[in-house]
């Protein structure tokens, strides 16, 4: 911002806090601020109540290490699922998608990030301690990994992979990937070539 | 959003309030809640404690109207500033868009918001009143019309005009408007054609 500033100084710090969102740079964070000020302060009001009381609330679940408000989630605390089953996600979002795909009833391990060198995120900083816990269990079977397929969701996936095939060297567990390939829906004049190289190299034969 | 959620209601209320702020949809909402409890709870905690004090500290000022910490805000407490002219603008964030393009030292009126009949806002919901008594004191010489040139902003400058005009029909005080044309530093090429015809129409001819 330019160094002319007529706004009170509380309307800037409420300004720089939203400019700390990702994806809100300084022109955005300066409408939210104007327009809660100006026309809402009815969400401006919710907004501070909701984060205040989330800040107390929110914490990690013990077994998937998701946000949840309990010590164990809604999801682990369910005795109808698949306990042969566990799914890595990166984050809560990835999760929530998974279970509105309708396509898996196992439990899951929310990682709550990625490697990614840039950020000074390495295997340390990520969960793989509580991840490896949770999928020592006997009654775990399969591990499906489903991080992003970016270059960060891929190096995370290949870190999680040599750590399971390490501590998992009787092979009693199976570890598998997300399917790679065309969307469904997908007309190929309108897909990536990537995309397309990739499933023609992971094409299914018949059986 | 799906109806399936595993998240805590406290989350949700959350993310249902970032979705009320200007531009922001379900998914961005979401992920401007999980970022912060995930990733950055300082940010959380400050954006709760900034909009509280930005609340309780933050009113209108009595002159110009802007946001204001003070009953009189800074520009019009400012006595070096030319008291003959004052520019009307739709917004603080205009106003300070003028202050920086530094051409203009006069004072200013802020409608904070513009007419609009879908949103209900007619000249009664803009701040006329207010207005006519701050451009009624006898040092002001010149009013600035400075709304947007959106057929809102337009509507706005002709109903203020037009009130202006009857209050004023000794016309003893000029009424001008910001004026329209091709951009500074514009080529014809990539300048919209409506813009390109009003720059024509309005053509100033050497004198």
């Amino acid at each position: 911002m330019s160094q002319i500033n007529y706004m009170p100084d509380c309307f800037n710090s409420l300004t720089e806090a939203f400019a700390k969102l990702p994806g809100v740079g300084p022109k955005t964070a300066q409408r939210n601020a104007f327009y809660l000020l100006q026309f809402d302060r009815e969400t401006a009001f919710n907004l501070a109540t909701h984060l205040t009381e989330a800040l107390t609330k929110i914490k990690n679940c013990k077994l998937c290490n998701t946000l949840s408000e309990r010590s164990t989630c809604d999801i682990c605390s369910n005795e109808t699922r698949d306990p042969s089953q566990v799914c890595v996600v990166e984050s809560p979002a990835d999760m929530l998608m998974i279970e509105q795909s309708h396509s898996f009833n196992g439990f899951y391990f929310v990682l709550m990030g990625r490697i990614s060198f840039i950020d000074g995120v390495g295997p340390k900083e990520l969960a793989f301690e509580s991840l490896l816990t949770r999928v020592e269990k006997d009654e775990v079977i399969e591990i499906i990994i489903a991080t992003n397929f970016t270059a960060e969701g891929e190096a995370t996936a290949q870190a999680i992979e040599s750590l399971l095939l390490q501590k998992n060297s009787s092979k009693r567990k199976k570890v598998a990937r997300l399917a790679k390939g065309v969307p469904f829906g997908g007309e190929l004049e309108y897909t990536d070539l990537g995309t397309i190289a990739q499933a023609m190299r992971e094409r299914k034969r018949g059986s």
